[in-house]
């Protein structure tokens, strides 16, 4: 199994995290988002929308980082990442839609670069941009966590799940973006937790081959 | 079961073609975007996130289209909008999230609101930024199926599924918003087997009781 991906790709150290919680071992291949490594020939020829991660097993190539989650879990179901009952996968995956959907892609650096070439936005508008949608999205899942009796520990009880896996990357993004995380206790409560677990710490951003 | 959603709203259209595909009926309940019903307190004390759609069922509600759409699967596995073998499954769930992430909400109506807060972008330049990412996302999407001898009749084989339900609803709204579809021709031509069919006709905006 190799893992196309990239140190400091949010989306990457998800995948990476959910592999590691299930004691898969991958390798690592470098795609240097930095170097514009995604947009060569050779990769795009493996996966067409030049992206990273995407995951090759058995000569196939999976792109977007929750369709490879969701498929580590089918093809390794221990230990899950999602919960038994419908519900509560509902929620895992809601939970974790809400940064994969409405935050990292509006708020990451495609969405800022774009900003700057239509309508000349400088640099303290883009970093004030990416700011914004973390705070207004995790306004929403500090709302959704401290709503329900099922966030735990972690945001679905005591084990992690994907809606972990999903949300300290952002929360790592966000920290290094200077984004106030005071008003969400129970987010910034998790990510503490996660990052006791080897999983975790082992899937950030300085710990990869690649890192800067 | 109560599907808490609006006609113009592309997520909530995702959700109905799933519901339809399934042969599930459901209470329609209209929460108006436009009059700013998804921030009224009686709603958000339902759903925190305060967005369209969601879904009640056994008194527990489930926020984000594809959290619903999964769940949809899970409960009434017949017909499915997912294929029986994990790779195929990792293929439409990625497509469906190249709508749900690298799409909608970078084009949307929010990210639009605030590039007038932020930036003073002007009527023109918000649906300039709108068409991008709908033109950027189109372009990967369409690789992905060109690239394929998976894709069918419809984004998975001769059967719709969760990619079809994700992928129409952004070319309704790209119809709308004036995206040349030229470039598009695998796109275009599923967009046309899809609406073929009644439950994607009647998931459509028009069709809906709240319909403008």
């Amino acid at each position: 199994m190799k893992l196309y991906n990239f140190s400091r790709s949010s989306a990457s150290y998800r995948a990476r995290i959910v592999a590691n919680l299930k004691g898969i071992t991958y390798d690592y291949v470098s795609i240097n988002l930095m170097r514009g490594e995604s947009r060569q020939p050779s990769y795009q020829a493996l996966n067409p929308q030049g992206r990273v991660p995407s995951l090759e097993d058995n000569g196939l190539l999976i792109p977007q980082s929750m369709a490879i989650c969701e498929y580590l879990e089918e093809t390794h179901p221990k230990p899950p990442i999602l919960p038994a009952d419908p519900f509560g996968r509902a929620r895992v995956r809601a939970l974790a839609l809400m940064v994969a959907c409405e935050i990292h892609p509006i708020a990451g650096g495609r969405a800022q670069s774009y900003l700057g070439t239509l309508l000349n936005a400088n640099a303290d508008q883009r970093a004030q941009w990416g700011r914004h949608w973390m705070t207004e999205g995790f306004r929403e899942i500090e709302a959704m966590l401290t709503n329900s009796g099922d966030t735990g520990r972690f945001c679905h009880g005591d084990m992690p799940t994907m809606a972990d896996a999903f949300l300290i990357p952002q929360v790592y993004n966000a920290e290094r973006a200077g984004v106030d995380l005071a008003p969400f206790p129970t987010i910034r409560r998790i990510y503490q937790e996660c990052n006791k677990l080897a999983a975790f710490v082992k899937a950030a951003p300085e710990s990869q081959p690649d890192a800067a």
